[in-house]
């Protein structure tokens, strides 16, 4: 089913079916996974069928749809008690994913809301919010798309971005937040081009957003990470942009390992340097970059990343899931609000 | 054969053997070819058993001794012929290799000068100079090493260098020119500390660097190219050492793709940042770096690097095999007749 749906978005709805494209299997195969059961649901989230911190709260919320469809309605209690159990069941999924709770408590709400609603209408009201969710991430992402393309006033002749990792399209409910401007721009008939890092070790960049970007049409460019210095000496990249994971007060933005990196090599070549991410992602109560933990992750993705020993047995490895960029190093920060420029602290507090 | 012989050497002549470390099987596995024909080291050669410049030129000696004692000695005429058809075919293995070249040209001319000699004395003539040729490059790598002990003066508790690729014992006769100094320190018992960088495309810094560091007992880490930005800012770098593979009569040093990166991190972050290599590889001729023409590698080394597929079919690639590092960026060369400061120009020319 390599075409089944031509727009890149991690989870499809189309007559009532709901549909995950597979990213395990990204980018060899484009391979749409049907979610007819919430076991088919917890199963794809669990496995990385579906990634992305948008993309799995959306994920989560079509599953209480499917879920609802066959839940028992003979009395509000019978149904919700049931819809309760569900919502436990696909929290366990991915157990550290925020957005993941947030939509299931999200379409919880909505469920206790309408409890002297006819039962019948249940399933329209949880089809409404799963819905809701995904249009919603759609629009800001969209939005960040809109207001990135200040960036792109200074240009003429066409415009090359390098970015790194998976902040796209597959990530959220259309659009990503790194590739909206891309996508924007594209859409507008600018001429725009990328440099992708395949960003090791799980290669989200050479997988993931050379996939997106190639199925869109746009002209990209895999390099490994330790090509990014070369690419920008020649003087082939205008601007950089990445997502961002978790952003402090002050603007320090934690992302992808290797962010950190791309960030000091654009100001050696006097390259612009921008972070895209909903406000959602800011996080007042975190005062700056030192203060986010970052995660260390399972040395074998270094040492049999890709199912090949690459390394001696017994080596000692370093495997950090993120960096933090201080916020010195970024030259605009893109919101579905607008772009921000520094100083950020006061403008990311008034947001 | 897991430990057959206890250095870490590319190539060992023992009891009148020739044995060649088998590097494409490393580090899963320690695999000693005997090569007991002429036909063994071209294969051996051509299917990058051995690998390096300077170990090449030593495989082709070695495989001209093995060539010469099965060669017909009935006249110098008919064993000098038998030898050139060696020679020849020898040169075919790797095309494009100038030390293997400059090695088989070496035993050459050894042959030729001694053409009054009786010839039973001519294995014994090829040998001396095969083992002459790995001990020549041994000096000169130990030299390198025992210069380079001047980047550990100031330091007391240790130190911690970061380096990339692999420019270790597994390319040369012993020690290598960037692990040389690790090594000479290692053997003088002082603490001394190794990041690696994997050196993506080919792996070289976790597959070879890692293991060789790690067979000699040196504590060391590997990390993603994509680390090194993190690691130096938490301030676990003391000193970067990196290879050459061509140095311009101003300094500006070409070596793997990702050297040129690791430079400028190293800058921003206040760390020194070496290169060590022979005076054999500063070409005068050269005069600065953009004068050196960077061969462009098989996009399948980063699209299908691990044997399975990591982009999408189709996409661009570009995959230069080397970059250059502006003089600038050097605090220092390291060669077999001292560290040399800047400016270059001056003192690479003197020497």
């Amino acid at each position: 089913m390599v075409n089944l749906f031509e727009e890149i978005q991690p989870i499809a709805y189309r007559d009532g079916k709901v549909f995950f494209l597979d990213q395990t299997v990204l980018p060899a195969e484009t391979r749409w996974v049907e979610i007819n059961s919430v076991e088919t649901c917890h199963d794809a989230i669990r496995r990385l069928v579906v990634r992305g911190a948008p993309a799995i709260g959306i994920a989560a919320a079509f599953g209480m749809l499917v879920a609802s469809r066959v839940a028992p309605k003979g009395s509000f209690e019978e149904y919700y008690s049931h819809m309760k159990n569900v919502e436990e069941y696909l929290a366990t999924a991915r157990p550290t994913a925020v957005n993941l709770f947030w939509a299931l408590k999200r379409v919880d709400k909505k469920i206790l809301g309408a409890r002297e609603e006819p039962l019948r209408e249940m399933d329209a009201l949880v089809e409404k919010e799963a819905v809701g969710i995904q249009k919603e991430d759609e629009e800001v992402c969209r939005a960040i798309g809109l207001h990135g393309q200040e960036i792109f006033t200074a240009a003429k002749n066409g415009f090359t971005i390098l970015t790194h990792c998976n902040a796209g399209a597959l990530a959220t409910g259309k659009y990503g937040t790194a590739l909206a401007p891309i996508y924007v721009a594209r859409e507008r008939g600018f001429d725009v081009r990328v440099f992708v890092d395949e960003t090791r070790p799980l290669l989200q960049g050479s997988r993931l957003t050379a996939y997106e970007l190639c199925r869109a049409g746009v002209d990209v460019t895999v390099i490994t990470d330790s090509m990014a210095a070369s690419v920008m000496g020649k003087g082939w990249v205008d601007a950089c942009i990445v997502g961002c994971d978790r952003m402090a007060a002050n603007g320090d933005a934690a992302n992808k390992i290797g962010t950190y990196g791309v960030a000091l090599l654009a100001k050696a070549h006097g390259i612009p340097f921008y972070v895209a991410c909903p406000l959602s992602t800011v996080d007042l109560d975190t005062r700056s970059g030192s203060d986010i933990e970052i995660e260390e992750r399972d040395p074998l993705e270094v040492t049999e990343g890709m199912g090949k020993r690459t390394a001696p047995h017994g080596v000692k490895v370093y495997n950090p899931a993120f960096d933090v960029t201080p916020h010195e190093l970024i030259s605009g920060i893109i919101t579905e609000r607008g772009l921000i420029r520094p100083p950020y602290a006061k403008a990311l507090a008034a947001l």
